[in-house]
């Protein structure tokens, strides 16, 4: 049983628009950088890191990278997104094989999947690969599906189904899952709660883009959640709120690669047909990161 | 310029659980049978084809196996679905090489694509094989975002860009799109849409599933509509209408895989994790077959 | 058992913004006007009619004038609806006593009501008064939510419910009812569909807003629909459609009010908050009755 | 300017199925009970209320008894619900003459009403009776449609503006109206958050249907929450959670009628077409009761 917590920055994915390889270089200093700031894990191939435009060998390129970058000093938890099951456990597979400490699964829906799909879908990968922690991964409003509630009960009963990232937006969710099976799954905030309240909840820690951008300010958060004073905690929680509404405005891997460009990361911009960030919405990104000093 | 028109059956992609082989007898008995039956062309890896629950390598096997098995009778015309725009050209040029006879492009969204970068997508794939033959394919419910009206006329400036196929459900879109740009682009029916009214109305075919199921009466519909007897065609509409109204109670693919097994091809099931329809839904499917004679 | 049939107009409700009260005088002028050009019917109280927001008095003042004013020449169909049931045979009782020739029943929701509740609400008003005509209105867009199709079938066995108005956009839905209950209810179209088309599958007749703003070419359609001759009716379907489409773009009862003072009919604003239209639309709504002729 | 905070218990209306008349025995008797409780103010005529299905006479007998049985010990906020501004401003004046200390502002929608026309409605009732206090209600779930921030913001000028109740459900809105707007209007919880946390955040109440059931707990969730124990209000509110879960599962007015019911309070059914909850339901919330204690 694993014990991650803490915050876990969800990496964007640079790519060269042109060649469609894998930006090593950038993608290894932003590592250094995070680990340097002190976060507590690495999330490659989440939403932020556009997992659904990659191919199959960008995404093991870019897991590849980051293991090998943070060298054991943090865990990566890799994204594992799918449609059909067997495409799901062939990444899942690939991304154990290159060393990653646990994967966060995610469900893509074409046709919908009635409730026992959801569940067998998710328990036919963690039974696949018994060894290595699983994150459930859920959120409605990108992924236009959500695992009921029913579901992840009976899947946190899968001893390394361990944790669940929660993106539903509605933090009452959160609290009826730590009531109902609190001693079996942990969970982490997404950037669509207010983390500060996730983990004065009970959730174990915050798994997001913004995590990428202002890596110190939100490890500081994370300290001052646990450390227990509300009025120092609430304070800084404050504060970086600003940024994050900026973030929900926009298209947000575009708005984290913005960010990180403007922070002198040379990722690149969102992969097309997304569309890079209009002028406007570069100042105002820019003004945010100022104001957080 | 292209002169497709009638009926395209949207082809399932049988494809072997254990292995994920694709079964190719019986994918070659069921191009053997539909064209037996009268279809003027053929479509592989659209909705019915479980596109999104393939991976690259699988549906260029599926379109080597259609164009092989239709040997220039009818056009084939294969579906190339992204995110992104480099894995839709990829699959493009793929598709060509293998001699597909034409390309309908479907965008598949994760954030939201803002309607310029729509039309991007849709014409960056076009312009870069500027002798394929091009059709749209909107389909709001499944894919979650549209291709506008806007966008769509300018698209229809693009030579190669010939055909919509609307999966919109909503018939008054297609005469405003036949008003404005008639002269431009021709239009296919999909199931969403009553397909005779759409030919009365000046679409040049219907591209879905159950050309697949009942090849022989989508035909006489077709050739009915032409001929011009409305009292005919509607009586033969109103026929094939109940076994419409099946498909759409269950997950499309698994109803049509369903509905082909009990015809005698072996295609197995919807890919997991969809699930295979329920013992009630197989029998109504039955039912429906049986009425149609 | 009646035989309405053809085009019924629904009437916009005129109403003086500063005393509320309803301007009888363009309320008949319309009446008159609409009869002179050949409609077959007249709608008050129907959704271009503003139901939503009038109080009971007005909405009683309105059924007055217009039942008084067609003076029998014409059968006026006035809408009733409301959240309650007892509110909505409230309305009923009050425009039966006042002599409408029949109901279009609303059900307005709150709260979701289950299918066997809608069923009730329905049934429940046309029980009350069994010797008046009802009409079901079903506009899932408009009032958020739907009328099930078991229980238009299981409310097509009231002798007194007669028809259907189905604005719910998917004429399948249209081809699916008649299949199941022709013999047991008539359909009348919407806007939201082509007229023609579902004239052509068996409608009755066309109730809209549009009505109100060319009726002679409304009419015009509806005899060609029964003459049979396709490619004509067609063309004047064609023609109208660009008016049609002007209105889906806008608010509709404000176009509908701003088209009818362009014609010289004082009816006044859409009734706040409504807004007026932006002088922009009135000149795309003028331009568009320029086209008609 | 006014001080309201606390508990508001949302009051249901018992109306008399058969007659349609108020019962005012009982409705006194609630309002006797929570006063008892603690609770620090009333408010009859919300969402548990079920406005959208009473008369004007109805609503302004509600508001007279429950002023009258509350004899100015706590102040009473009264719902004002309509889709047209004028039939708002008739109920709020009726509202204030029969002595509500404020009013609480519904709009509800059946065209869509663009920004600037939303915050006209709120913003002319406000002005229309300068002296009353007013709470802006929004509740996107239930209404169709959001009040937008940029509204609320403008609105937060007009002096007699003071508070709003947000229902959303995503708490991270609330935090960027306190940082927004914090200073100019204050914030009341709605049970679709959780909320301790609201009022952790800065809220100043929580006015909502689940306060009528259990005021008692609910007072004392409040008082913890001011006291500043973070875990002792904390285990208060995960055990309150449960009955919260039970009220979301059905229709809400249903549920608290049905929770009154068990406790002894004749408060009849939800209004019609509303259905009385199934015996299963009334047994899960019989139990949820029990187990509060």
């Amino acid at each position: 049983m694993t014990d991650f917590r803490g915050i876990f920055p969800y990496l964007v994915s640079p790519i060269d628009a042109s060649s469609g390889r894998v930006r090593e270089r950038v993608l290894r200093e932003l590592v250094e950088h995070l680990i340097g700031c002190g976060v507590h894990g690495l999330s490659p191939l989440g939403s932020t890191g556009e997992f659904a435009y990659l191919s199959f060998e960008q995404r093991q390129e870019i897991v590849r990278i980051v293991v090998d970058a943070a060298a054991g000093r943090v865990p990566v938890l890799a994204g594992v997104a799918a449609f059909s099951t067997s495409d799901a456990i062939r990444q899942a597979e690939a991304h154990a094989r290159l060393g990653a400490d646990g994967l966060i699964l995610i469900l893509q829906q074409m046709f919908p999947v009635p409730p026992r799909g959801i569940e067998r879908y998710f328990g036919d990968i963690a039974r696949a690969l018994p060894q290595t922690s699983m994150t459930l991964y859920t959120n409605p409003g990108l992924l236009g599906g959500d695992i009921p509630m029913d579901a992840i009960d009976a899947l946190s009963h899968i001893p390394n189904i361990e944790y669940v990232k929660d993106a539903s937006g509605n933090t009452g969710r959160i609290l009826s899952m730590l009531n109902r099976m609190g001693g079996r799954i942990r969970v982490f905030s997404a950037s669509a709660h207010i983390p500060l309240l996730v983990l004065k909840l009970g959730g174990v820690g915050w798994m997001a883009g913004p995590g990428c951008v202002m890596p110190r300010e939100c490890v500081r958060l994370y300290d001052l959640a646990r450390a227990g004073d509300w009025d120092e905690a609430m304070a800084e929680q404050r504060r970086q709120w600003a940024i994050n509404e900026v973030f929900t405005r926009y298209a947000l891997a575009a708005c984290i690669k913005t960010a990180l460009q403007l922070q002198g990361f040379d990722v690149g911009d969102a992969i097309a047909p997304q569309e890079a960030l209009k002028p406007e919405a570069v100042e105002e990104i820019r003004r945010a990161l100022a104001q957080l000093g």
